[in-house]
């Protein structure tokens, strides 16, 4: 029997699609630099489904590029046209909210938001958060790691996944479904699989941390004279409450942002801008940080509206319109170094190109630094310049060429500035043990 | 050259100890199973000689048992007569600390409690603790995940190691002494290998979070009334502020360590009693919990004499001579399955031995369970039944059969009740990918 004839005899007619019933949405992720259609689409609907398309996959050896709501933004969804997508939407839901025991467990094509408003209507919060909260799925979220939001305050994904249910490339399921903090049963299989973006197997299902519903917050913008003052607000506001959110935006991003909105916030744009949240308490902090010249000017939230006013600045959805063709970068270097690494890439980007826009922005307590660079008109060779001159400063600190993002494609060629050759060979060493007739997501990461 | 002549020259005399230069604690962890003085006792000072050293036994085929405090309660770092031991304790010290990104990078062999001093001199705090600080060394704590008393405020060892550098059973270094809490560049080698113990390689350094010193804590002793009370006073804390420590005690466990240490705490012995200590705020949690009946009695630490007062019945040094060949065990399952599983298991116990002690304690907001266990001049049958009905209880409840202690040899054979064959396969494949020629603390965890 053909691949596609097994595959729709185990998954069904609706399990299985081929040509022109795929959609187009299977393409691409949202860095939009997917082109191709692939050779089916599978729609499981169970974990046994899940099991036997991969198992059919393997024995016939067809890459497998598996999806979850295709919101990343390194390629690592994206498939070629020889390879078969697996996407979990028809595996979604909350299976079961322990309110007690403060957990969740959640099938993996969930949305990302179905599950927050689940817990909250069990009184509680799932601490995991991002941007793209609407339309991700925890599958991916998962297999990516996500960061987000809320890492500051709750850790990154990999902290708030106590169990995890998984199918490696042969359709063995592995399934640890544990819901307790400690658990030191051999290797940390799950640790190993989130953040793999689907190169060891397919996420199936989860156990989900869930905690108290914060105390309320307050939110400040406040102006800062140097980063040094970042730092030191930072510092402050760690050792004076719960920090919740801690995003720092240079001028150029906070100027064009603030344009952008139509907001004006600052009479003047300050050289630093910080957004904090904090569970209460936030007055003190800033009180004293104005005493001593760490803040120059702050903004208090007065209400949602202006809680949410500036949020829209930071976020800077309305960038990528207005600058087309923007770069995206998601570095981490040690807080201590963010600022001269800002200051020497912004001065050799402009030394390429006098007339790039470069702008940084960044969730400094996680030591995340992400960089959005306009070039007008750029061509290959030129974003390929810059990418080397970023990704260049990030080797040269020891930082992180992905925080948050991922590999995926994008990045699979600067993996090497991050990794030594014996990492990534150990890397390589554990895909071919888990996968050793390299179905799963080729090409990707490793 | 012999294996032994090769290591000499490699590691120096001071760094190849062999017959009675070895010394007697290299035989047994803190369990006090262990029996056989090693082939060698090898002390490498730097990376270079370690992986020196492991080059040298993969070349040779030779068994490499790495040890650190040697204060592990499974076996993990017990060596038969034909092992060589490899110990980090020449491989000391602090190496740097960066107050404003929040780490310290530090060597293998560095005791926690000098790790911790560390940090308190930068006026930070390192986050890990567990009772063994004054012996156990950073590699042993992270090579077994080590929980301990601060879990339910800042997450395990896992959750506190941004940085590692290991080297593979043939020498290879791989050094990622990333500092930033967002780091996505491929697999998650770090979390493997922490709670591997020594099965996948030698940790020589790693990079740790810092933390600010938490406010003033208070500490209170509290008697309830029943579990679910237990229960209702760990989601009010949540609730109610930052919960440092929730140390749950059950009568059996409460009476015989308040008798032991000497003290008289509350009028009779209540049904469950709970250390807990908050960050602040602790007394308003107290006050409505007393209305609601949730708390019976309360004693308010006054003094650093009384917080300790408290601690000394929760940790129960005294038992292990009070009660010889105290068996102790360290389970995880959920928060709501806690109290029918400890009735359950005492009662099968007691059905086994009408004249066992059984008592409970642990960290119930970890899911982590303790059972110390005494049958007067119980032989090695009576051992292993009693093994048979714990874990058998955490089987059936899909809990953990090791929550913080790992796995060593004490619970090899026990892991199948925790995790499936299949997750056991993958592991061993994880193993074979890493350490081809099984060198690694063999006979270990898998």
């Amino acid at each position: 029997m053909s691949l596609i004839a097994e595959l729709r005899e185990a998954l069904g007619d609706t399990g299985c699609l081929t040509g022109s019933a795929i959609g187009e949405a299977v393409r691409s992720d949202a860095s939009g630099t997917g082109r191709h259609l692939p050779k089916a689409l599978l729609r499981p609907a169970s974990v046994a489904e899940v099991s036997a398309a991969l198992a059919i996959c393997h024995r016939h050896g067809q890459p497998v590029v598996p999806q979850g709501g295709m919101t990343g933004l390194a390629g690592g969804a994206n498939p070629g046209t020889g390879d078969v997508v697996l996407s979990l939407d028809r595996f979604a839901g909350v299976e079961e909210i322990d309110a007690r025991g403060g957990t969740m467990t959640v099938r993996a094509g969930t949305v990302l938001e179905t599950a927050q408003r689940a817990a909250a209507d069990a009184g509680l919060l799932l601490p995991i958060d991002l941007g793209a909260r609407g339309s991700c799925r925890i599958g991916g979220v998962i297999a990516t790691n996500a960061g987000g939001l809320r890492v500051i305050r709750y850790g990154t994904t990999r902290d708030n996944v106590l169990g995890l249910e998984m199918v490696l490339a042969d359709g063995t399921v592995l399934s640890h479904l544990n819901r307790a903090v400690k658990d030191n049963t051999g290797y940390d299989l799950r640790g190993l699989f989130i953040g793999s973006e689907g190169t060891l197997g397919v996420v199936t299902r989860a156990v989900l941390r869930l905690r108290p519903r914060p105390a309320a917050m307050e939110t400040a913008l406040c102006a800062l004279p140097d980063f040094d003052a970042v730092l030191a607000l930072l510092e402050r506001a760690r050792a004076g409450g719960v920090v919740s959110a801690f995003e720092a935006m240079w001028a150029d991003y906070f100027a064009l942002n603030e344009r952008l909105a139509g907001a004006s916030l600052f009479a003047e744009t300050p050289p630093f801008v910080v957004l904090m949240e904090m569970e209460g308490a936030l007055e003190p902090v800033l009180e004293a940080a104005f005493a001593d010249g760490v803040v120059t000017d702050a903004l208090l939230a007065q209400s949602e509206r202006e809680v949410q006013a500036f949020w829209d600045v930071r976020e800077g959805h309305a960038m990528d319109a207005a600058l087309p063709g923007l770069l995206n970068f998601d570095v981490s270097v040690a807080a201590g170094d963010m600022e001269p690494f800002a200051r020497d890439c912004a001065s050799a980007v402009r030394t390429l190109r006098p007339d790039a826009f470069v702008s940084f922005f960044g969730h400094v307590g996680d030591g995340n630094l992400h960089i959005a660079v306009h070039l007008p008109d750029a061509g290959e060779t030129e974003v390929h310049e810059v990418d080397a001159i970023v990704y260049g400063h990030v080797r040269a600190l020891g930082g992180s060429v992905s925080a948050e993002h991922g590999i995926g494609t994008l990045k699979r060629d600067w993996l090497g500035h991050s990794r030594s050759d014996a990492e990534l060979a150990a890397m390589r060493a554990i895909k071919a043990a888990l996968d050793p007739a390299g179905i799963m997501n080729p090409g990707k990461v490793i």
